[in-house]
């Protein structure tokens, strides 16, 4: 099995997963609340089929693959190689309309994230990465297909740094107090963009996304995207973030050592 | 000048502000401070050559007609016809990379917007509104181009209800409160997405809009194209939007009640 099969299979996963997951897209569906009520937490119809279907190609493909996903669970999780599946990252995004979820495949080996992709099949965006490359595929401004490296920009204070998070509303409260501190002293700081924020700052546009309390599938497959464009992404304090937790992900790893001094304080 | 001479006027319009904006999205390009540096504000390039492209089409079409727009001011501000132009609404997250800002076009007459549409260039999308009826052009399910109405959904209920405002952060504190006060009782609250949001309260995915001290450029445009797919958008306390000021949008007329209810309180 040679890198380029795979990489060819994660296309090929992503493919099946926009085609299952984007004719639900702005449609009514119901959405299922999995939380049993206190917090508004949607899981749609597409998110499982396209799951399932990831599930059905990678067992048929490498039946000794362990699978972790966000509707069905683990399976083989101490297998060798192990692949991370969220269909639809973002689902508040999705099942508002808004083109910015993405669809996030990861692949780790003994642990450690070796490739990873997120696809948004309704802007056709396909970003991959393998720790030491990130590549974008998506529509040119003469909207013909184009490929791209991807490259970090530098950043190296937080008085110039755009900082992105999901949603302050999703934090905890005394990580929104770590939080709020960081927020205070960047130069613009915006909500909303899930999976997407972190995929722009592969692409040199935002210089910080912070999360809180996010799943492995949410963050293992940004990993060797975020890594291959030359940024960098631990816990916030400076752990892995294979394994989800509150995460920090930033394009200057300047930048990012002067947030993790800031969260402990 | 028939109805049918000014819709296709107007995609005409957009198509050339599209044309001279999709060349610098996700280009590095320095972003200058039009505030004065108390408020981070960004203007492109891109900005200014789109306004100036439409300024001078409408100029050598309607000579009579006044123009107001976000980049070059107000000339004829008290003709019958008063076009309404901002070329990137959402220059922030313009900047930021992300596929939500949108190109706003309005016509007035007699001071009341009688058409409005927001063009999507990167996803190709394009809505319409002429207060009675509302049209999304956009990539189908198989990316090909595909026409549709638009209509609003039913949402009596707070408690059922989606809410998006682009970020609390912009809100001066006595309007944060209010705002909080209908936030506290939604279902969702989602941030971020600017002109998009109001795209999708007309496209019946999300219920209800609110922005504390808009433009009329910001909100202008958008106003045929909620009420033409049925929805309601009036300022906080019930008057015109047409004019900016703290806007709220809802699709359902009853949610709309509930929220200014919950306002004026």
């Amino acid at each position: 099995m040679t890198a380029v099969d795979l990489t060819a299979f994660i296309e090929k996963l992503a493919d099946l997963a926009g085609q299952t997951i984007l004719p639900f897209f702005r449609t009514a569906i119901g959405a299922e609340d999995k939380s049993g009520g206190s917090v508004f937490d949607p899981v749609t119809e597409a998110d499982r089929a396209a799951e399932a279907a990831m599930r059905r190609l990678i067992r048929e493909t490498f039946a000794r693959h362990g699978i972790i996903g966000e509707e069905f669970g683990t399976e083989h999780e101490d297998a060798e190689y192990v692949w991370v599946l969220d269909p639809i990252d973002g689902t508040k995004s999705f099942i508002s309309g808004f083109p910015t979820w993405g669809t996030l495949i990861g692949l780790m080996h003994a642990g450690r994230p070796i490739y990873g992709a997120m696809a948004q099949p309704f802007t056709r965006e396909y970003f991959f990465g393998d720790g030491k490359i990130a590549t974008w595929r998506g529509p040119g401004h003469d909207h013909a297909p184009t490929l791209r490296r991807l490259y970090v920009r530098a950043c190296a204070q937080l008085s110039r740094a755009t900082l992105l998070t999901t949603s302050p509303l999703l934090y905890p409260p005394a990580e929104l107090a770590r939080f709020r501190r960081v927020e205070q002293q960047v130069r613009l700081s915006r909500y909303g963009y899930d999976c997407y924020a972190f995929a722009m700052l592969a692409a040199g546009h935002v210089d910080c996304v912070m999360e809180a309390g996010v799943k492995a599938y949410d963050i293992a497959p940004l990993i060797p995207i975020i890594e291959g464009a030359g940024g960098i992404i631990t816990t916030w304090t400076g752990e892995s973030a294979a394994s989800g937790g509150n995460v920090i992900a930033a394009g200057d790893k300047r930048l990012h050592e002067a947030v993790l001094a800031l969260l402990a304080d």
